[in-house]
């Protein structure tokens, strides 16, 4: 089946993800069936550009590669704002994978919205929608027969969204603990090697893993917003991330870090949430974990989740929690995932 | 949607799927829409009963448990042997749960050929047929328009197959390594506390971990099988048992496992696949692993797999692999899978 894909975003998930289809054509032709047709990508930087008769993807990465607006090199319907593109992409699929403002959930809940509502599925990497209207995006979605997929918005590619939804189908989730940030997993390990928490932190920067102002990580709002969305997964909440407590890592000391060592702990900082008796609870805090553990063993930006289950116990999953091309992976799988939706409706 | 099952085998597996449709009644009608209608039972054991109007499931576990025939309890068609009884049973999944001969795949293989050819959709934990006829049964599934699912033939319910097939859609696998014997890891475990083979083999047995003859585990067969069918999926290959080079841990003295612990390794019983120039490769072997690292925490009867890929690197799952209630969830798993399909089917 051909899918027509509208792209909003197309800055390092975007590309990222366009670059995969580029490279796996014909693999997505023969294995799955899949044909995608790229009809539209529109930019805050790189411009908006709409053609019904397919942009060509390798086209659209070599001219932002040289630096140049997709509405110099591409024909077509050309400057239209997102809410507008999305009406006049004619797309099956809006990807939306911009920048999040994690207050508002703006532009993308706007977008996500107005997609939905024209009937279009959605596929999106962008956390902010997802946490702040969960339910109401999915009860959208529902109404309209259509498929709102966000697996990238939990460590990246990982795959640790539809392990939940679908791996775990049927169980139920008791708990779920996660190592769920990358930026302050891998200050934390820089500092077993010595470093106090500003020259890791300078390192994070230097090496691209920790932004300028670094408050998301270091103050655990990222981690804070991921734990939010498994929760309002596993147990059909509608958390929000002022509802996680939270603490951050910046009051902890190289000593803490040595002392922890000595006894056979390594500090992480570790995102839970649980039901009891009195409703949902979510929490990110630095916690002192087993060296001689699977959380303990988690190094770098290396990211983990646990689900605790009645029927299988603790399942973990571990894996890279970051990244454009481990972004697009996510994005890629729910493409094919919606695909094979869409392949039992027309049988 | 109500699916109207037929169970073959009311074994171990047979008996903790049917205690989850017991228990989790209304959660699967509240949650995923499904319904799930007992319309058979067959068991070498325990009768052979067929009532389409249905078959109460917690009678059935009942019966069982006080020690009678299936045939003494219920009313319907009785007697009726496996393949009458798929053919007689008016269902829309078969559930084939027996006990696998692993040289010829039967009685099993004969079972998944019957329902497939009847358009009947199966759900299967039955390691043999699939590794046997892994090309023919998916051909077989696809031609007649039905779905062939097996998530429990490999780590029991922890999702292996779902995460390969599902989790990680898209991504190139180059290779897959798996602690996927829990028997040799718990024996392995315990010479570590120091047992000899033999000691740590008779506390497995007694604990009803390993069979009497034992050597479908200490011989390597069971993760032969296991890396097969997980390469046979990853790789799109045709691997048989006999493909994969196998060693055992038989060979494996408390000195080596003591020399390997002083340096900072653990033997463990790795099974890995792999597609090099000449081809796809498999074997199981004993290997020394580093403590520190995900393979060298997985102790006891856990499981692991690694599934090393293009986009994400490294992507690991650890859980269960083992048990009545956890190979009942991974029917339970694909029976939610497959409702979710027909779903598309119907709108």
């Amino acid at each position: 089946m051909e899918l027509k894909l509208a792209l909003i975003g197309f800055g390092v998930v975007g590309r990222g993800f366009t670059d995969l289809i580029v490279r796996k054509k014909d693999y997505l032709a023969s294995k799955y069936g899949l044909n995608v047709k790229l009809v539209g990508i529109c930019d805050i930087k790189w411009g908006s550009v709409i053609n019904t008769s397919g942009l060509d993807p390798l086209k659209a990465l070599t001219a932002v590669w040289a630096g140049k607006s997709l509405e110099e090199v591409f024909e077509g319907i050309k400057g239209a704002r997102a809410l507008e593109f999305i009406e006049l992409s004619d797309a099956d699929v809006v990807v939306e994978m911009t920048w999040t403002n994690i207050e508002t959930g703006e532009p993308g809940l706007s977008h996500i919205r107005k997609a939905l509502n024209l009937g279009k599925h959605v596929i999106t990497t962008n956390k902010g929608p997802i946490v702040l209207a969960y339910r109401e995006l999915t009860d959208l979605a529902r109404s309209k027969g259509v498929k709102l997929l966000f697996s990238g918005t939990v460590m990246s590619g990982t795959p640790s969204i539809r392990t939940l939804i679908r791996g775990l189908a049927g169980c139920y989730v008791n708990e779920i603990a996660g190592i769920l940030n990358g930026t302050t997993n891998y200050i934390l390990t820089k500092m077993e090697d010595g470093l106090t928490f500003e020259e890791a932190l300078r390192d994070a920067q230097l090496k691209g893993y920790a932004e300028a102002d670094p408050s998301m990580d270091v103050d655990a709002w990222d981690p804070a917003i991921k734990i939010a969305i498994l929760a309002n997964i596993a147990f059909d909440a509608d958390l929000k991330p002022k509802d996680v407590v939270r603490k951050g890592i910046r009051g902890i000391r190289l000593e803490d870090i040595k002392d922890a060592l000595r006894r056979g702990k390594r500090i992480k900082l570790v995102a839970r949430a649980w039901r009891d008796s009195s409703g949902i609870k979510a929490k990110v805090t630095p916690e002192e974990v087993d060296i001689n553990s699977f959380f303990g063993q988690v190094s770098g930006t290396t990211n983990a989740v646990m689900y605790s289950t009645d029927s299988l116990g603790d399942v973990y999953l571990i894996g890279r929690g970051a990244g454009g091309e481990e972004a697009g992976q996510a994005v890629l799988a729910d493409l094919i995932e919606l695909h094979s939706l869409l392949e039992e409706r027309i049988r």
